[in-house]
């Protein structure tokens, strides 16, 4: 238990302890700096550090002066263990050196509700996988009818592709419907219009902590290791323009609008108790994607999708778990680098939708409204009726693991649509 | 003329003035600075800063201090004018500023010999079109035989991807020949092998100046606006590794091995006397990708690629012209941010391999091989046959336009390709 109080479904436990960047809302966006919550209240770690609380950082330092959670995350596990382990006596109840000191805490010890967060972390270069095999199965019977919903790689690939870094955005930011290219199946040429199928994808994203050099692949046995931690992510799609572009060279304007993260990223050391299997692979995979049997490398997170509109307040529509993940984060950070490609401290790797096996269980509206033929209602008086996202709807993924007595919990990744600007 | 003498087919003419970034060979790469090339001699633009020739930058100083153009590239048109303004004048032989200065010219002045180059700019993100018909049109015929090489997108959109910003490197830098996975046209299952298909792609790319806020686009009449400059890019691609991977989020893995770039930025001052038609659209573009009719918005740059291996010596084997490239790069950058993608200063924005339409104007060697089946010969003493790249061989691209009396050329962009690590 901690001295800062909290109840048992609270997101931010003591034993979570998710990393981000803050400022106060009285500040400027200049003055943020790196920040850990922990019920109602973050701790400011640039305070801690310069107060002599991390003396293990010392050769580093300063680890947490900049805007940014980059170099934290290049000095790997047992430097984030370490710190770890001390804001967690640091945090606990019977301990008096922050608990017992006014002047500290003034300076070191803000409520959630008083902070804006920003992105936490400079984002060199960010991927989006594609490893939810219910959702490639539904993608593909939407989009080649006529195929074979999953393309012959799919089984032994963890398929990906290059996202946009810049259009990366912390939670809250306003997304603007696109503007783009369309061609209805039965038109003879495209139109350039607003998006009239704007989409989310249900995903979850890791941080990449201390990199590997151009030609140099890590292997899996050392992949785990440079995993810093993971957050919800939103990614945007526009699903009339992706649909006319993607091909042969994959997504490209349907996907860069904007991708939303939340801003607090739980490391593994809190999943940790939420380890287990992922599935089985059948084909087996290839030698270098190939991990120990024994080994659970992925984690029981509980997602879901909450929707709202102008009129309706938002509310539980889809709910999904990482754990249906078919290839694991492992795998995706061995692959993207079985050809040499360095990854590099606060590289953001995507998880792809997250859609689950049962009814309900969607990671995206154009599963979940079969393609937009089947509208799905929002309940409350006057509850509006969707099949793609209209101008002023919210959505809010959520995700938590549920411990012993203790929530890890991501915080909301949320985002508004606004309505196009006039061309 | 200036007082820095050089002969008449120095690619680094008083006309020209390319920016990049360089340190002594003596010096440490974190004492790299901006410069600007001209003749056999680099000029220290961080000195000139320093001196006071740049008064007008006075209000963004310091501008030329970092390891890196960004900050200049942010800045716009009206101050990259200044800047070249001054520069011609300093450097014009009746200028005696630093001509008759040696103690700053001591300090300014090094020989291109004396330095070595980084990359000019951090390269935030990376975009790579596939804007040449012809090329699109080879590749299509070779990646998908039963079909119309050309997607039917084609012709109406830009079509590019997200590439991998990591992975840029300067000329110079030795690439690794990748492992990955391929799969034979006649095989039932993939295989984990080293790459046996590797290609260079000879392209250009441009820089992002001044960027634009997500959310909104950059119109046409505004495009040439945020262009800095260009460089020659070789897009390295494993055909075996892309050819399996590639459907449906397109090229991951087998572009993300490393991608050279020439350290020399040309702006488009430089390359005004050389604006030239692009070639005809049909069908006519739509309205937000339409260019005055009366501008010439592209750039007559003349294109080769040279090759050798460990025992013949670098010989040119192709040839081809920037000018062929259908989409422009101002159409490519309004597609870019038609959605609301933000750009940034400093990213770099590739043209896709340019290819040409006659003979020997390929830009990659499955076009010259004709998908590996016609092996070419290198000439010279025990010349060797090549159809895909081998171990030990290096790549080099050039490019140069001729004015009355000068050029202005891109200087090298090099690579020599190193065996496999054992895995
Ligand atoms: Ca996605
Ligand atoms: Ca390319
Ligand atoms: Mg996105
Ligand atoms: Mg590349
Ligand atoms: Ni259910």
């Amino acid at each position: 238990m901690s001295w800062i109080k909290y109840s048992q479904d609270c997101q931010f436990s003591l034993q979570n302890l998710p990393y981000g960047v803050f400022h106060l809302k009285t500040e400027s966006p200049t003055q943020a700096r790196p920040g850990v919550a922990i019920g109602d209240s973050v701790i400011d770690l640039k305070v801690l550090e310069q107060s002599g609380l991390f003396p293990f950082l010392k050769e580093h330092s300063p680890v947490f002066s900049k805007a940014h959670l980059n170099k934290f995350m290049s000095l790997g596990r047992p430097l984030w263990q370490q710190t770890r382990k001390t804001l967690i006596r640091l945090l606990s109840e019977d301990e008096p050196t922050l608990r017992d000191d006014p002047e500290l805490r003034g300076k070191a010890v803000f409520k959630l509700d008083f902070v804006e967060n920003l992105l936490p972390a400079k984002i060199g270069d960010y991927t989006d996988f594609y490893s939810s095999k219910e959702h490639a199965t539904n993608l593909g019977k939407l989009f080649r009818p006529n195929d074979a919903p999953l393309k012959p790689n799919w089984l032994w690939i963890p398929v990906g592709y290059h996202g946009r870094a810049s259009s990366v955005v912390v939670s809250g930011t306003p997304i603007r419907r696109p503007w783009g290219q369309t061609k209805a199946p039965t038109a003879t040429q495209p139109t350039f219009k607003k998006c009239a199928r704007l989409d989310f994808e249900l995903e979850m994203a890791f941080f990449v902590g201390p990199g590997n050099e151009l030609g140099v692949p890590i292997k899996m046995e050392n992949a785990e290791d440079h995993i810093f931690g993971l957050v919800l992510m939103n990614d945007w799609s526009a699903r009339d323009i992706q649909a006319w572009e993607y091909e042969p060279l994959g997504p490209f304007n349907g996907k860069n609008l904007g991708t939303t993260i939340s801003p607090w990223i739980v490391t593994l050391e809190a999943l940790e108790p939420f380890r287990v299997h992922s599935p089985q692979q059948e084909p087996a995979p290839l030698v270098y994607l190939k991990d120990a049997p024994e080994n659970k490398s992925t984690y029981d997170i509980n997602l879901e999708v909450w929707m709202g509109t102008k009129q309706t307040p938002v509310q539980k529509i889809l709910h999904s778990n990482f754990k249906y993940m078919y290839w694991t984060m492992k795998q995706q950070l061995v692959h993207h680098t079985i050809t040499g490609c360095n990854l590099r401290p606060g590289d953001l790797l995507g998880s792809g939708t997250i859609s689950g096996p049962s009814e309900g269980e969607f990671g995206s509206l154009i599963e979940f409204s079969v393609g937009g033929k089947r509208p799905f209602k929002l309940g409350g008086e006057g509850g509006s009726e969707r099949c793609f996202i209209e101008d002023g709807d919210s959505l809010v993924l959520k995700g938590f693991s549920l411990g012993d007595g203790f929530t890890v919990g991501f915080g909301d990744c949320a985002g508004q649509v606004l309505p196009s600007h006039e061309f």
